[in-house]
């Protein structure tokens, strides 16, 4: 790996070594598009909303309390409500300007904040004061350490983005602690979530101080040795049964094992541990190939957040939990400027499209914590004023019990623009495609812009004009995402010529000048996905995707009232573009039966006669779109007539 | 309904009224066959493996702890850990013959058990005592009328099976506490588990008092009004979301919603609120149609146990907990005796064979908890010496943290016998189908013996045998099965005259001489069986069932190592008899990828090449036996190579 030289401080994260160095948001700005619709609804409606809810249902509260004494009998949320506070935080830190309102909102809540922290640096509302349990008497469940993270994350987000203020400060008393307790000679044990690690390199990387790297890597290392309990979900929930060097896939509870692979990552890079980043990388593509949803979620189960063993991935209630799509971007981020490969972009970019934008309703002021593929019954519209259970909704909710999701989305919009492009010695990389204007310096201090300019994901040609260049060759890269395999992809160089380009990167070297147009043009012709037959539940069905999208069924679209259960489709047809980013596919509406219309669901094969239909083009919309009309039922994999006209497929 | 003259006291249900008089374990005496395996088994190994382990784990010493004052410092296990003695108790009540070793282990746990009861006539170990939470204090979790319930249970069972001792004397002084407590004017709430109201009601018909069945119809009326808190799972999960009587739909967690149920068809029949009792026809109809496994499983989910969505019935990671099983064959044959429905037989036997039978290994000390139908992964070997979780091993464990299955099991095969068969004022009804003595007295007190000879479920042929007979005509039926549906089954008459008779009930009516014969001959030939194409996980396979019997492919059946998950099937030729019970299909065995085979699981349709693979004969055991030999991988819907073979089903 080569050493990063960073001209930005303003990194979401910033290893000091890598393949690709990554641009800060002071060099890349999202100017219009999709994303820049999410971002614009994020700072004005979602951060303002998570803060208001926590002052409502008195988590915000609990810090006052916990200054004035009273916490043992007032606090309020579960043990980690502390944490959301600082996701909160970090994402307003990358999202305010200099002078905005959205920094007195920051000293605001600072202000809250401080005065719970105590003299040590210990800082968690929930633990440790008279009438409360002890600090650290419940390393599993108790997530101090994990609060400790976040608090960390938002220091680091202050500081990066405007400068060390008291949030810097009180988190670096945090980290202080935090080592001082857990470091050599202290309690030799972990967190039972991992998220500590990340927070304490980051910081490393911020103040340039050995010991909160020492301490990231000692928490990695000792993790797999069983210092947490058996619980009853198994120590691989919290992945404290196998060395993070030694595991071969991801498991347990998917944020937290997502988590900890991004801390073990970090500690990789900046320890020079090739053998753990392998390791890791291995997890990784032991879970993309076997244990992810077409959307890029990830975890299937819903009784302890976990992945599942390979190939568990039935539509139904898949939990596909948002946060485990903020992690896996998190991670394949950094296994992107790790190693430079396209394929850590081609996940992200899968994700960020099906999952992380699919959680927030289109005012922002709502969301979904899991993200099923496959919803049977119209739900009921979620409590305005209460908290909801975070998985049971067919409909995005305001605020969850558990509300780990809106901050998460709101800190991963809030860096957004950071993912879009990278350095390296040789010139611009771009891995995700936005209405854009990215302003670096290459090596030698050359001064470089580029605008980009798409309507992307809606088409799919991709124009990067130069705006300024050095009078040198260099290379400008773009990924063409692996989406596109069996279609045909195309680059256009500054003379016009057109060359089709496969899956991975293509790349244009060459002295640019000012004017210069670099085109990519994707094949965004709606396409039939099957999938692996050892997905049981995927037999029989076929999905379409557009581009990066993966579109859905949604009753709201068919005609009659039916449900999405009576939807049949023929895949020997193309599907074909429909008006406002819509797909039409060739297939059936036609009810299978109604409720109650056998006593028992299961027959000696040939006996059952099927349902009569009629033909006709069905609307699929775009998932992450789904459920913005009123409650509805939804599904993404879609059972072919052909599976229906089978002896078996009845 | 006609009211029961009860000739027995031996009887584990014993309604006062109903359309069928059910017989007492001292009329039906199971002679031979599967059944009276299973239950030497239960009798010689499972009773006395559950009383050692128990004392084992320190869950019998709670009794002792909460008598000598030490309870809040030494208890053990989980709040309801006191029900695992009781159901225990119950079933050596049953099991017990007069004088035999078990009387005096029943003595004995009687007096362990006697002395932690307060004078009040409160028994539980886990509330009220100094340092312990009160009693009442957690109704949603506590589990105390829920324990409350297994003790007069055990109380009834030793009353009626060997006369009023002790254990039914402290079973009373409970029930009265309950009544005085929860009594009008008492708290104005329900137990998180239901279980108390079918005690109640057997214990009324046990002693004759009005108080007990008043006590128990208040309980049934009280739910579902919110009296409970709206926990994360919703109230649906204990049933506190809507009354009884307005549900439509067996919903929430699956012991719970059957306890329930069971529960209100015994208010509903001593009440004669036929209203109640259509409300729970109508919920287990819709459960039966949209909600059952194949195996007669219920409860799909594992966060919350709980019943899904109709149709929501994956294989993968099925839960069909084996309480589950056990409750609904309660359900069932309270609804049989009520109705005289041959259905709810049906549904009984299958889950009889297929989830209770299913759960305790061959040597009855190690239990299934939850009862999948596809286990994709070769597990360890359950802890000897140490509780394992529930629900997460692929081979059966000894015990558990939550250990409530073995004991159901011990008590439902204890009362087997009983669920055979009946009489009315016309005749006999035969249920179940096991080698039998049956002896009972007709209308008017005429006494009818008969000898049932089967090897059923290997062969379909049953024999009754006339002993004794009163010289008057009287009808002798025999549940044909539903599993019958499209073949014919055929009924010989003690003339041998042969006749093709229907799923449902087929009768012979006529003076019996002692030394007749009715003969009623099965169509055992496996079947292949297809499902709803709701349910998605299924479409694209088939399962074999033979008789009763679901079957299953193991990989220790299959060559050269492959899991099961590289079998595929051929429906379009029939299944056949293998040796020793077996079924042997045609198919394919050819491993669909190893894992890692492919970066990401889904493709665009039409790029997968199917795999090679090889005609052969695959062998088939019945469910119930499965994981008998050492670690394995199991399926009961097995993938057809029809479905390979399309577009869409790779």
């Amino acid at each position: 790996m080569r050493e990063n030289t960073a001209q930005s401080s303003a990194l979401p994260v910033a290893p000091t070594r890598g393949r690709l160095r990554p641009l800060g948001l002071d060099e890349v700005r999202i100017t219009g598009g999709f994303w820049a619709r999410c971002r614009h609804i994020n700072a004005t409606a979602t951060l303002g909303h998570c803060r208001d809810w926590m002052e409502r249902v008195g988590w915000t509260g609990n810090f006052r309390a916990a200054a004035e004494g009273r916490i043992h009998r007032d606090r309020r949320g579960r043990e980690f409500a502390d944490s959301e506070h600082y996701k909160l935080l970090e994402a307003m830190a990358w999202e305010a300007g200099g002078g905005t309102p959205l920094d007195a909102d920051i000293a605001a809540l600072t202000d809250v904040i401080a005065p719970a922290q105590e003299p040590d640096g210990y800082l968690n509302t929930a633990f440790g004061r008279p009438g409360q349990q002890p600090r650290y008497s419940d390393l599993e469940w108790g997530h101090e350490l994990y609060c400790h993270g976040f608090l960390i994350q938002a220091g680091v987000a202050q500081a990066r983005s405007r400068g060390e203020g008291e949030l810097a400060k009180i988190a670096r008393r945090a980290a202080d602690h935090v080592c001082a307790t857990f470091g050599p000679g202290g309690i030799e044990a972990v967190c039972g979530h991992p998220e500590i690690e990340s927070a304490l390199v980051e910081l490393a990387r911020l103040t340039g101080e050995q010991r909160y790297l020492d301490q990231a890597a000692l928490f990695v290392e000792r993790r797999g040795h069983g210092t947490l309990a058996d619980i009853e979900f198994g120590r691989a929930y919290y992945q404290d049964d196998l060395p993070v060097r030694d595991a071969t896939v991801l498991r347990g509870h998917a944020v937290r094992a997502l988590y900890l692979a991004a801390g073990a990552v970090d500690v990789a890079v900046e320890t020079g541990d090739d053998a753990l980043l392998a390791a890791v990388v291995r997890q990784w593509e032991a879970a993309v190939a076997r244990r992810t949803y077409l959307t890029g979620g990830m975890g299937s189960h819903h009784r302890d957040e976990s992945f599942g063993d390979d190939f568990v991935l039935p539509p139904d209630r898949a939990y596909s939990e948002t946060c485990a799509g903020v992690a896996s971007v998190m991670l394949s981020w950094r296994l992107l400027l790790a190693t430079g490969e396209p394929r850590f972009a081609d996940l992200a970019e899968r994700t960020l499209f099906n999952v992380v934008a699919t959680s927030p309703s289109e005012d922002g002021r709502s969301f979904f914590y899991a993200n099923t593929l496959h919803r049977r019954r119209r739900g009921t519209v979620p409590a305005a004023n209460v908290d909801s259970p975070r998985a049971e909704s067919s409909l995005r909710a305001p605020w969850f019990a558990v509300s780990c999701c809106p901050t998460n989305v709101a800190r991963t919009l809030a860096v957004l623009p950071a993912y879009l492009a990278t350095a390296d010695d040789h010139g611009i990389q771009l891995h995700q495609y936005a209405d854009a204007e990215i302003t670096t310096s290459l090596a030698g201090g050359h001064g470089v812009a580029l605008r980009v300019g798409t309507d992307y994901p809606s088409g799919g040609s991709v124009t990067v004009r130069i705006g300024r260049s050095p009078d040198h060759p260099w290379t400008l890269s773009l990924r063409v995402p692996a989406w596109t395999e069996g279609a045909t992809a195309w680059l256009v160089d500054p003379d016009g010529e057109r060359r089709a380009v496969a899956p991975g990167t293509a790349s244009v070297t060459r002295v640019f000048r000012p004017g210069d147009e670099i085109r990519l043009d994707l094949p965004m012709a709606p396409r039939w996905i099957g999938a692996d037959p050892r997905i049981d539940a995927t037999r029989g069905t076929a999905a379409v995707q557009r581009g990066p999208l993966v579109y859905c069924a949604e009753s709201v679209d068919l005609p009659d009232g039916h449900d999405v259960d009576a939807v049949r489709v023929d895949p020997s047809a193309e599907p074909e573009d429909g008006p406002d980013d819509t797909v039409v596919v060739p297939g059936e509406v036609a009810p299978p039966g109604e409720p109650g219309d056998a006593a028992w669901p299961y027959r000696p094969l040939g006996h059952v006669a099927a349902p009569a239909a009629r033909h006709t083009g069905i609307v699929l919309v775009p998932y992450h779109s789904w459920a913005n009309r009123g409650p509805s039922t939804m599904r993404v994999w879609l059972p072919t007539t052909e599976a229906d006209s089978t002896g078996t497929g009845r």
